[in-house]
This record gives C-alpha cells, structure tokens and sequence, in this order.
C-alpha cells in the first residue's frame, strides 16, 4: 500500500547521470536531490521557510536524537515530526546505527542488536532493527532507513563479512517489522566496505528482500576519495535502475558531481551546515573562510554569481564582523547561503541532465574552481 | 537643516499619554514606540526582514560596541551602519557612555571625557563627547544621542550634583560637535539622579542648549519601579511638549505601559531580546520559562491570544524541546515572539491613545496579568 513511486525521466548520454522523480504521500522530489540534515527536529540555524527559500525538498531527521530528546513517543503524540517541527514536506529518517556506532565504548553489538548508553545522560537502551522502524514510524517518516552497522574504515576483510552478513540479516528483521499500510518507503543499506564482491553480495541480499530504494553505506568515513567514487562506480550497476539510489552521508560539492555522474539520485551530509556555523562559506570558485583578516573591508558579496538573499544583501565584511563577533546572524545566514549553493548545484545537475550536457556542467563546475575566485580558497 | 520633526496628534484625556509621529530622513516613527537594540550592528537572532515582520520602526546601535569592532571608520567606508546590516529604516545610536561607564576598574573620568579599556583586548582608548559625536555621525545614526554620565543607584547627593553639572558641560560640547547639515537629529539626555530639582535644573539646562529630543537617563538602574515612575512623573511635564521625550533602557512590558501613562514615547531595552535567548516568554497573562516541566507535552501555543508567526506555528513542546537541545532555532523563535509581543504592545497602546481610551487598555491590561493564564507566570 506504499504510495512511494521512482520515476527515472532522462539519462545522461556521456555519464550514469540521471534525472528522476520520487513520489510520496507528502509530495514530489526532483532527483538528484541534497537532502539537508535536520538532527534534533530542526536544521540548525534555519526556519521551515527558510528551507523552502532555499530550494529543500526533503530533510532528514535523526532517530538517535529524536528517541533520546524529547522521544519519539512525544513526537507521536504531538502528530508525528512534521506537525512536530512545521515541516510538510518529505523526511527522511536515518536508522539510528550511524550515531550508536559511533558511541565507541558506550555501545556494544550483538545478534539482537546494540546496546547503548545515552550521550546525554547515561542512561542504558537496546537498539534493535524493530525498535528502530518502530521509532521511525512513530515520528511518521516518510523514507524510513533500515537498520545497519556503518563499518569503520579501514576494517580487517574478516570483520567486513560479518558484519555485512548481520546487517542483511538486520535488513530483513527492519522489512518484516516495516508497516507497509502507512504508505512511507523503507530504503535497504549496501554495506561490504571497500570490497566490490561484498558490495555485490550485499546489494543482491537486499533486493531478494526488497526495498522501495537503496542505499549505499559506508562511505565518506576516511577512505579517499577516489576509493568511495570507485565504491560508487561498482555498487550502482547492481542496483535496480527503478529505484532511488541513495549515497549516506556524502559530502563536499565535489563528491556530490561525482556521485551524480555515477548514477546516484539522493545525498546527505552535514557538511554546508556545520561549515557554515564554522564561518567556512561554499562558492562557485571554492570554499572560503569568512573570518580570514582580507575580507575586513571586502564590499563583495560571498559569491557574484550567488541569487540567494546573503548574497544580495550583505557583504563579506558584515558576515565577517558577525561571524568574528560571535552573533547567531553569522550562523543564520551563512547556513542559507551555503544551503542555497548545495541545493541550487543540485538544481542545475537536474536541469543539465535533463538537457543532455551534463558531462559539459561537471567540466564547468571544475572549471571555475580551478580560477580560484579571488585566489582564496582554502 | 535638520528633517526632523515631531507631531504630537493625540492627547489621551485621563492621563499624560501621548500620540506622536516622528519625521526623519528615513521614513516615519509613529509613537509611543519600542525600539530593539541591535548592539552590534545585528538584533540578536533577527535577520532585518524578521524585524519588519514583527513591526520594527527603528532600531538602536551601540556605538561603544561598534567603535572596537568593526570600527565605526569602516562601517562609514563600507557606507555607514544602515548599508552595513541592511536595515532601511531610522537607526539611534547611544554615545557609548553607558557601556564605558559600566567597565567600572577599566575606565576613568574626567573634565575631558572617560579614559577606558577594551573589553576585548585591553587596547586604551579616550572617548569624549566630541569622539562620541563623530562615532555616531560616521555611523550615520538618524538620531544621536549626546554623551552623559549615566549616575549609579545609590549615589550621594554631592556625587549626583557634580556628575549633572559635568553632563550638562558635555552636552553643551555635543551639541557644538554636532553636524547638523546630514539631516539627522541631537537629543540631550536628563539626568539628576533621583533628585526631582536635580532633574529640573538639567531639564532646563537642556533645552537652554536646545535638542531635538529629549531622554530621561539614569532610570532603570536598580531603584524600585515606583522610584522610577515618579521620576518620570516629575520629569516628563519639564520637557517641552512639541519634541520627543525617550526613557532610556526601560524596561518590562509594564513598566512601558507606566511611562506611556505618564508621556513617555520612546523605549529601548534588551528585555525582549535577552530574555528570549535565556528562553523566558512573554505573554498577555505574564511572563512564562519555556523550560519548564510542565510544557514538556503542551501542544498549545505561547499565548493563544498571539498572532505572530511562531504562535501560529508552533507548540510550546516544541519550543522547549528546542531550548533544551540548545538549538539555535530555539534562540530565533523565542525572540520573534518576545519583540512581536512588545512592538504589538506599543501598537495598541497607540491605537488607545488615539481613541481616548488608553486608561481602560492599561486596566485590561493588568486585568489579564491578574488571571495569570495557565497559572504559570513567573
């Protein structure tokens, strides 16, 4: 009874691009998408309309924060996130796995699941594939991931299989625990580490399954980055080409140009949020670093080429006095700006792939970092 | 040359309350009016347009703040404070005086001016009223205020009639630092402790000199409220009727409804702003912690009888769930609502005014204070 549907609409003629359209029950997503992150009910620094200002289509939210503070049965009761939070379109849920692993002596893994103590408190729980669905649905998302182990990087080949076998198996407990009348998606996790043959293997174990979408999993945690494209470059051919396509957790504007030439339709990533509270600011040329002594008296906006509000508006000097003066403006506002740069990239790579040329957008985008800008990036 | 003016255009008939408009070069100040501060150079957790939505007619700037950083020779380079922070409408500015005076170790007085430290960097530096004058008119201010020792409660009698006198002498040298050919307005500042002949004799002192308006200062600084409104009582029928009359850093939403009471049209304080970071609320019933327990579940909004954008939107589980996760969300919200509920306050006393009933709305007032709402005002 899911009203979840993938439509793919163009492929690219020179690359694995392409151009998709998801339907759910709270409206479409044009693919390939960024999908900013959301962790406590809130993406920091943003309002629900300036989310929209910017061009989001869906976020993501975090069970793990959710579960601890202030509970998903609280979240239920009060409507479920999006009444929650005032968001009315998409969400899409992580598992909780990502932040449990990362607990590191707080948390231990068995058959059942993990066991864990709570960052905030102390307090001991149980994650478990159901439990995790069950969270996910108590706060009614409406992409639910199933539940996985991300797995370090590097990790003995040994320690990759098993892992890799127990979250399939976890895979299949989230399927089954999965409440399909509710009409949202549940997505399955291609894990296998750095290993195209347990790539493979898991990508098949999971469409024995069968999931609405997948996703890919463990990467962008230490490897280089011509490692996770080639990951990427061996998973998506084993992926049902009908379905989304789903890359966690990545990652800088460069990764996401290459994931989308690789045929991936969905990204992640704290990335243009966490760096803009750092003062770190995306721009067609590059990164820069706003609170750096040049841009004292700079006129300029971030970026000349940038449409968004911080552009039009304010100029580096002001963000920099804000940012050097610790006002929450700073984070606001270099939170927009740097959102409107990751989702209006991902507007343009829709609008290229459309067209045919999105090899040519990819060499464009390459082209201008390469001019530096005002030969300050960093 | 000055495009200031002042109307007064309704006398409330059982009390001293006044509705006035101010002319400036920069658009209109209908009064009574509360102004937010923008210490520096940004209303903490407000971008300009937030403040347009919540009914901002003009906004005060520090110019202690602003003078160590960005420095007021940069923000006239870059086009003076308004093109710095992008805010269109009339800015007033302090004379910095209160924040020097408030180093306390760090500063010394003398016939010249105040000899201080940075509270950033230790740096020395003299301000006198000459500087603060230039700081302000580099800032481009719509409304300069003359620098003046604000006096500490409790102070001796001899200490309050020495610092007047010293005051009064700085008034004089503002008003000769003052260029009056940008358009923008002078007000002189009353002081005299909590001496009523003190105050007259600097009331007359000041328009002696001559301003453009008129502030009470050294009021709010730690005396009882009835201290303080019978100092504007004495006060305010001392100024002349046809200029402006502004009671510095005042104060609760009672005290604002006190001093209109008594002719007051101006108001500045970081009550509203202030308090809303440290996520106190307030309301037509009271002040509320949003912290609290026992809002934990609360679906309802902040004040149900609020018609801003965060009581249409939001519950109070969801503002406390974002105060307690430290949100910055939490921080933009609460102060959206604190200024719409004090610039909406200045509103409808206004629209009392205009109709002779401002009496009956201070008595409504009260009255629903007196019902406490949920019981749960602090």
């Amino acid at each position: 009874m899911s009203t979840f549907s993938f439509s793919l609409l163009h492929k690219d003629p020179k690359s694995q691009a392409r151009r998709g359209r998801i339907e759910t029950r709270r409206g479409v997503i044009e693919t390939p998408v960024f999908m900013p992150v959301g962790t406590q009910a809130t993406v920091k620094g943003m309002r629900p309309e300036d989310l929209l200002t910017a061009g989001a289509q869906i976020i993501l939210g975090n069970t793990y924060h959710l579960y601890l503070r202030p509970g998903h049965t609280l979240i239920e009761k009060l409507g479920g996130l999006h009444r929650f939070m005032n968001w009315e379109k998409p969400i899409l849920t992580d598992s909780g796995g990502f932040q449990v692993f990362s607990l590191g002596a707080l948390r231990k893994i068995s058959e059942e699941g993990v066991r864990f103590q709570s960052h905030l408190d102390g307090s001991k729980h149980m994650l478990t594939p159901e439990l995790s669905i069950a969270i996910q649905q108590s706060l009614d998302a409406d992409i639910v991931m199933a539940f996985d182990e991300c797995i370090p990087y590097p990790s003995e080949r040994r320690y990759v299989e098993n892992s890799t076998a127990l979250s399939g198996r976890w895979a299949r407990r989230c399927r089954d625990a999965f409440d399909t009348s509710r009409g949202a998606a549940l997505f399955g996790i291609v894990q296998g580490g750095m290993h195209p043959d347990l790539r493979a293997a898991s990508a098949e174990e999971l469409q024995e399954i069968g999931f609405d979408g997948y996703a890919v999993g463990g990467l962008s945690v230490g490897e280089e980055a011509e490692l996770m494209y080639g990951m990427m470059e061996c998973t998506m051919p084993l992926l049902p080409e009908d379905r989304p396509r789903y890359v966690m957790g990545v990652g800088t504007p460069e990764n996401l140009i290459e994931g989308v030439r690789r045929g991936v339709d969905m990204f992640d990533c704290v990335m243009p949020t966490r760096n803009a509270r750092n003062g770190v600011l995306f721009t067609s040329f590059g990164k820069i670093s706003i609170k750096q002594a040049r841009y004292r008296e700079d006129e300029g906006p971030i970026d000349p080429t940038c449409s968004c509000n911080v552009c039009r508006s304010y100029s580096r000097a002001y963000l920099r006095h804000l940012y050097q003066s610790h006002e929450i403006l700073a984070s606001m506002l270099n939170t927009q700006h740097n959102l409107h740069y990751y989702l209006s990239l991902m507007a343009n790579a829709r609008a290229a792939i459309a067209q045919g040329r999105f090899t040519a957008f990819a060499q464009e985008f390459y082209r201008l970092r390469q001019t530096g800008g005002d030969g300050d990036t960093i």
